[in-house]
């Protein structure tokens, strides 16, 4: 038998069903025209996008979700179409899928296998499905799946078992840092196990801390991957099935980790600003390293005219840190502006002299926080003004370690690299000026520094980041204790002092906006831990 | 039989299992040695104190909290112990109540009832038990349960067919207003129907956003209550069973429901500042309703010389707002500072001509927001010169539709009413002023205002309170339609424009510093929306 089934990689936006039915309609229609597909094959929960939350709580959205199926039943016709929504029956929610023919529903799949870790909280809203769903489609008998299944040891047998002779999954698999070659495997060594051909769909785009990377496939009986869909791009493709064997189509090649991290930072902020109906972005340029990559990002995103940088130099501020950030602006084409914060700064210190008068210790990071948050209120005042996004610029290590001021350098709306640690945001800098060189040198060999306070660099307050960043990253990422990390060995005293700057800065994580996710743990929804703690982790 | 059973309702610290441990064998030593108890029962997850989020995922952790369980059970001699702890077996990790005899396990329940909802993500955690666990103990056959194995239909009456005489139930119950006659209703319901009597002990304390309100309970196997400990308060107390009934004991009245709101958030701010080791709060004092009752709670909680006050007028701050302010921070014996904040918002006016010349709109909230974040700055800088908590004055209605400034009169450290919508606010203030009248009459008469604008009030850009307030509730924690709302009474463009903005916020509050829930449904961990979101509820 001969069958074309199309792979739907499309960006959904989360909670916006009648835009996602038309954007089905649309890709169906494109599927049948266009490609001659017989069947398309959407991402988990299409309706409704992924994951729209507490949403699912809601009666009139779960309603208005379960009649869009109904509708779009009665319009598509000439392709069968297979479509994630939350299917209620009774007083019952189920992550299914469902099989629309002619205006007649062929199966409908609910979800066994629900994750509840990580970013993942589908226990919350689903009740799950306990049996394996296999339809007759021109012959063939197909078997539906839903992202978490394939991983799950089982499942993907158990449809064997009930006769599919192609499986089908429709995902919603978020990226991370070397995610794709994980899922990639271990899908493909249970499919070469059951030996059955697999299509499977994912999600493409950015969603809040979330993105979905796309990079859609389909395995052979042996495990092996015969066609791949872009990465972090849309794309309706169609692999054709013979005698439930699939032809070996286009392979997009996989990114290199940097590549893909860059990629996916620049989605995130491109969807974020779109997604959320921003006029563009703007961000305060210091003439460091962080800046220097979240402004490059964010052109790559947004184009140089929607992106405005401002830079607000003080008297701690050095004339490179001034000179690197303008040639960044200009190499980009980015409009700045600059705005010295000595006025503002001067007239706090006057005003709070008299509380102030005879507190001890005189000097403390009070001063270098009244400057952080006079930067905060320019930068605000302009995204007001603009209605244009602030793009906070803090990285993994300082949210980490809590190396920033809150309502400071901490403001903005989205902080794109706030799960990027500071050596690689390094590693992308020197990635993006492959492309044209936008940062300056001087800019990546400079020792960095908050520049708060005179010839102040981070080391100071901080050990060196090709020490500090793997001990954050085995005790934030992996869970490691401290005698771990020093039996792994670090000196005790660098991991000591880490652990406790984690520990004591989660009010602080608290506060900050939502940033992307590219590590395989992030802060935010992904690792929430009490601010009220006893626990100490040295 | 003759058996006496103390209750311990005490109040732990999360993550902190050495200070844990040593409350326990204090708590035992004290029950053996002056109520003459035979057994000792403790709250749920005693050993971790409840919820230790994302701390569970760790090996140190849960390493940790196995071998104090251990240590314990060598501790304590002369009365048997009843904890809860994260239970480790192989990979699995159970939620469950260990029964420590002289040195030996004389039984180990796994809680079955594993809540995913709300507040609780029990499902992210643990593995669930399978079957009911009794236990002999000087003849008598007694159950263990857990917190929600109590609220579902059929655990109890497993107890019960399994043997059970006496049933005990380690809780960890957060409150909420109205829920302890929720909590004894459906709890005494089940028990009457299974005629088995009950003991409840219930964890006291606040813990970031929650409250355990405590009332630890005893009811006989007709489901009528005969012993109620305090709400809010620590307390350890015994109660007799001559031939498995109990005998009757004090039952501590229960509070109305605004004083029951009132002493929550007491002890949220007495909690959150003691436990995270702050030297006492501060808060900026306008003059209205809200930061009137925060400064009386702060009062109450940590006494008038822990609070410090400060007014920050503007050339849009009346003078009944500055002679009301004054006269609360006086009539409490709060110190208070007066800091225009003129020459900054003038700076910073300014220091933006130049950028802003020529904008469209020349007037917006960008110049409101100046001033409500001048302030902040303010605040911030003497929260850190002092290391005084920042309270956050702002109330649940203004949370819910964005009626606030991000890093203004959102900055702080902790928001005590955030959860307390307008007009529950006002009623708190009478009943504050019922104890002593703190709060001038005149702030609770007047107009609310944010004083951002010449002759500004709140009802310019909001629907009076008496009408937002009861929408807010359907929408925000009934999860009712627009369509329902309306149906209920309410004008179409008053629900419209709530739900709009309620909708368009989510970005404002996912920065908000936590609060104390005292609804059944908060902002926070307990209402989880997406920011990016297509969704319209209109």
């Amino acid at each position: 038998m001969n069958l074309k089934i199309a792979l739907a990689q499309i960006n959904f936006l989360v909670g916006n069903i009648d835009a996602n039915v038309n954007n089905i309609i649309k890709a169906a229609h494109h599927a049948r025209d266009e490609l001659g597909a017989d069947l398309i094959v959407f991402p988990e929960l299409t309706i409704t996008g992924y994951p729209a939350e507490d949403l699912l709580l809601r009666a009139d959205f779960i309603a208005a979700a379960n009649n869009a199926v109904y509708q779009l039943a009665d319009s598509i016709a000439g392709i069968t179409v297979v479509v994630g929504f939350p299917e209620l029956d009774g007083d019952k929610l189920y992550n299914s899928a469902i099989v629309l023919h002619q205006g007649v529903t062929l199966a409908c799949y609910r979800k066994q296998a629900l994750p509840n870790y990580g970013v993942f909280d589908e226990q919350r809203y689903f009740d799950a499905g306990n049996e394996p769903c296999v339809f007759e489609f021109n012959g063939t008998f197909i078997g539906l799946t839903i992202c978490e299944d394939v991983w799950q040891e089982g499942i993907i047998d158990a449809n064997k078992q009930a006769g599919a002779e192609i499986l089908l999954t429709l995902n919603a698999s978020p990226f991370n840092a070397g995610k794709i070659h994980q899922r990639e495997a271990i899908v493909c060594r249970q499919i070469k196990a059951a030996q059955i051909p697999l299509v499977y769909v994912n999600q493409v785009g950015g969603q809040d801390e979330l993105i979905f990377d796309g990079a859609s496939f389909v395995s052979d009986a042996l495990g092996e991957i015969v066609f791949r869909a872009a990465e972090f791009e849309e794309q309706i493709s169609v692999v054709q099935f013979v005698d439930n064997r699939p032809l070996k189509g286009t392979c997009a090649p996989l990114y290199n980790e940097i590549t893909s991290e860059y990629k996916a930072l620049v989605l995130g902020i491109k969807d974020y600003v779109r997604k959320n109906g921003f006029q563009g972005a703007i961000l305060g340029l210091s003439g460091g390293i962080d800046s220097a990559l979240v402004l490059a990002l964010a052109v790559d995103a947004l184009g140089p005219d929607k992106v405005e940088a401002v830079l607000m130099p003080s008297r701690y501020t050095q004339d490179m840190s001034i000179e690197d950030a303008i040639r960044q602006a200009d190499a980009l084409g980015v409009r700045h502006h600059t705005i010295p914060i000595e006025p503002a700064v001067n007239a706090f210190t006057d005003m709070l002299a008299d509380v102030f008068s005879g507190a001890t210790p005189a000097k403390d990071v009070t001063a270098e926080n009244i400057q952080a948050r006079c930067r905060g209120v320019i930068l605000m005042a302009m995204s007001n003004k603009q209605g244009k996004l602030l793009l906070t610029t803090g990285n993994k290590s300082e949210m980490s370690v809590g190396y920033a001021t809150l309502y400071g350098d901490m403001a903005g709306g989205f902080a794109p690299i706030k799960d990027v640690p500071k050596l690689l945001v390094y590693q992308l800098a020197a990635y993006r000026n492959t492309m044209s060189a936008v940062i300056p040198e001087r800019v990546i060999t400079r020792p960095p520094s908050a520049e708060l306070a005179p010839d102040q660099i981070d080391e100071d307050s901080l050990p060196p980041y090709s020490v500090l960043d793997p001990i954050l990253e085995r005790y934030v990422e992996l869970d490691q204790s401290a005698e771990q990390i020093i039996a792994a060995g670090f000196r005790r005293e660098d991991v000591e002092r880490a652990i406790t700057l984690v520990d004591r800065n989660e009010y602080k994580r608290r506060q900050s906006p939502p940033g992307i996710r590219v590590t395989s743990r992030a802060f935010g929804r992904d690792r929430r831990y009490p601010i009220t703690s006893g626990y100490r982790g040295i």
